[in-house]
């Protein structure tokens, strides 16, 4: 690494699931159910939109916050207004910005595992600190216990993730009042990542809905996931207009604003929800659950998302061991539990971003291996 | 501000330059001659190949570097290849990610004066330090006794920006040398912000073309202004692969990539120079320039970009009466020169990103408020 280059960013370590991915590169005809992006098209609709605003030159600048028409979408019924969205690139900026504006030195976040790794990177880049909250101890939901032992004077806030990556875990009432609770008790900031937010199979509801929360809530949006929308690079954030003040100086001098072209092109989306492939998705979550109900496997329920988190460990393998074997072995690809927030070993995550076809070759290949180890 | 947004970001002051803006816009009947952005629209051979790329389905997640083929158009017949390239969301995400990825705790960075307001809160979120060298004490240009007045053991990076923003001034090929010989012997970064790289009138040359800098330049470009592209966000970061691998970290995690259908827009600029919009700009600051002289006006000969950064100092007010007065009494905006880094409040900025007939009309107000000051 170059010497011009700071200490902090040198320690950032490459994510395990891209070396990971790298490796299963080695292996050109294995199946693939390893990805974060789904295999369905933007809708034609949204496109046109995007041309549209092409041949109508809105290829200029737009204010920092985005353009209003879509703000006041996002918002729209629900306790929030225009001035409370910031359109980002996707998801991922408005989780960068957040986290930029709102984590010092020696603050402490409290984030539940299993979790996606894209958090910690971006608290230690600010100095702070990751506690983790181990759900696969409690049935796989929050509890009041747990947020409690994890909480301390350092606390500056709890950020959540529903439906969740790697578990498609959607948060239930009872957990989202235990949470409303604690944040409130607490006076800490609560963040909550919703961008699977249009992907559930049964319950769907958004912390952008709880009114106690307006002061103290951030939530993060977009239409990468629920629009199949990830080259357009386009997401929110809703939160008060004080802390969208702040947020808006880091995201101004970040990236000025998002793609102009995305922004209009994200009205279209706004217009519907993507069903078909809600449904599909439905359909492939459903098979691959049965499938592993029938092979005695245990998984965390999966409510939304597109991802299963199975549990290996009667295979006596670490995640990594059963994922190396898995591949190499049974030509298929899947990602090791370790590599999550949390180093969840016991588990593996499939991502059912694959055709019926395909997922029912995968299984078929996993059970031969289940089978061969018994 | 929220209790929740840290101290530095509470901080970072919104500028001047938008605090005026929002001033003007009380005289919405005033020639307005603030503006960062061309007032010309995206060639539409450009709009087709965003169109193109929609119509092809091209708009899922690139790598986060982005895709290869732009990265080898930009590094084409340079002393780079494609490894050495990011693409990224306009100039603005580049010059971000590499001030995050090389400005620590009290790290001084060198800039020449007059400059764009936007580098300094980024180099104070870090903890950094600017130190300012007044190139209009010397002629507009910078020195080998400037710099090395500026050096400290502290000294990380100098960065300067050609042409310039606010002045339209061209590094010579004597300041080049200068600066080449100052980095090498203090064993520091150069970054050099090239974003009106292609808008020049004269000379036109890049530090991607200094051999001997190859280990220690960063080159930060994008087609915003040489192609009328600001609302795709656009950019890129040149540097040797050992800083490009630091960069990539913070990149990743801040927005993930850029546009996809924007990266496969700029395919398109990168096969052309729009050499008519750069005609027109030269005309304009021409017409400019002769009137200043004709009035006996002092300024910064601009040989880039599309401002004209010109001395008030004989009429007796700072640069904020000046703008005040000329908005109000005569109904053209300009910007303030105290509101540009080094806080020049002897001069103003007039952008000519408007057709010739309004800058007729400004010149003639700004000729009716000089001889009345007279």
């Amino acid at each position: 690494m170059s010497k011009f280059i700071k200490p902090s960013i040198n320690d950032i370590e490459i994510s395990g699931i891209r070396q990971f991915n790298t490796y299963a590169s080695q292996f050109p005809e294995a199946i693939k159910l390893t990805l974060g992006e789904l295999d369905f098209n933007t809708p034609k609709r949204i496109k046109d939109k995007a041309i549209e605003a092409l041949n109508n030159n809105k290829t200029r600048y737009t204010t920092n916050q985005g353009i209003v028409e879509l703000r006041k979408k996002i918002t729209k019924d629900t306790l929030f207004t225009e001035d409370n969205v910031i359109l980002t690139v996707g998801t991922t900026e408005a989780l960068a910005i957040v986290l930029k504006s709102v984590v010092d030195q020696d603050d402490e976040i409290i984030i539940p595992t299993p979790g996606y790794v894209g958090y910690e990177p971006l608290i230690h880049l600010e100095g702070g600190k990751v506690r983790e909250i181990d759900t696969t101890k409690t049935n796989n939901c929050i509890t009041k216990d747990a947020l409690e032992d994890a909480y301390s004077e350092r606390t500056k806030a709890l950020l959540v993730t529903s439906p969740n990556n790697p578990t498609g875990h959607v948060l239930s009432t009872e957990e989202m009042a235990v949470i409303t609770q604690f944040v409130t008790d607490h006076d800490i900031l609560l963040v909550a990542d919703e961008i699977y937010h249009d992907i559930t199979f049964e319950l769907s509801q958004s912390f952008r809905d709880v009114a106690s929360l307006k002061n103290r809530s951030v939530i993060l949006g977009g239409y990468s996931k629920s629009h199949a929308m990830t080259g357009f690079r386009i997401g929110y954030v809703i939160a008060s207009t004080e802390l969208i003040k702040g947020f808006l100086k880091v995201h101004q001098y970040t990236v000025t604003s998002t793609s102009t072209i995305s922004q209009y092109a994200a009205l279209e989306a706004e217009e519907f929800t993507y069903s078909d492939m809600v449904e599909t998705l439905k359909t492939r979550r459903d098979y691959v659950t049965d499938t592993l109900d029938h092979l005695g496997i245990e998984y965390i329920q999966p409510e939304g998302a597109f991802y299963v988190f199975y549990n290996i460990s009667s295979t006596g393998l670490t995640s990594l061991e059963y994922c190396k074997q898995l591949l190499q072995d049974y030509g298929v690809a899947l990602i090791p539990g370790e590599y999550f927030l949390g180093h969840h070993n016991a588990y593996v995550r499939l991502s059912y971003a694959a055709d019926l076809t395909t997922l029912k070759k995968a299984m078929t290949q996993i059970e031969l291996m289940h089978t061969k180890i018994k």
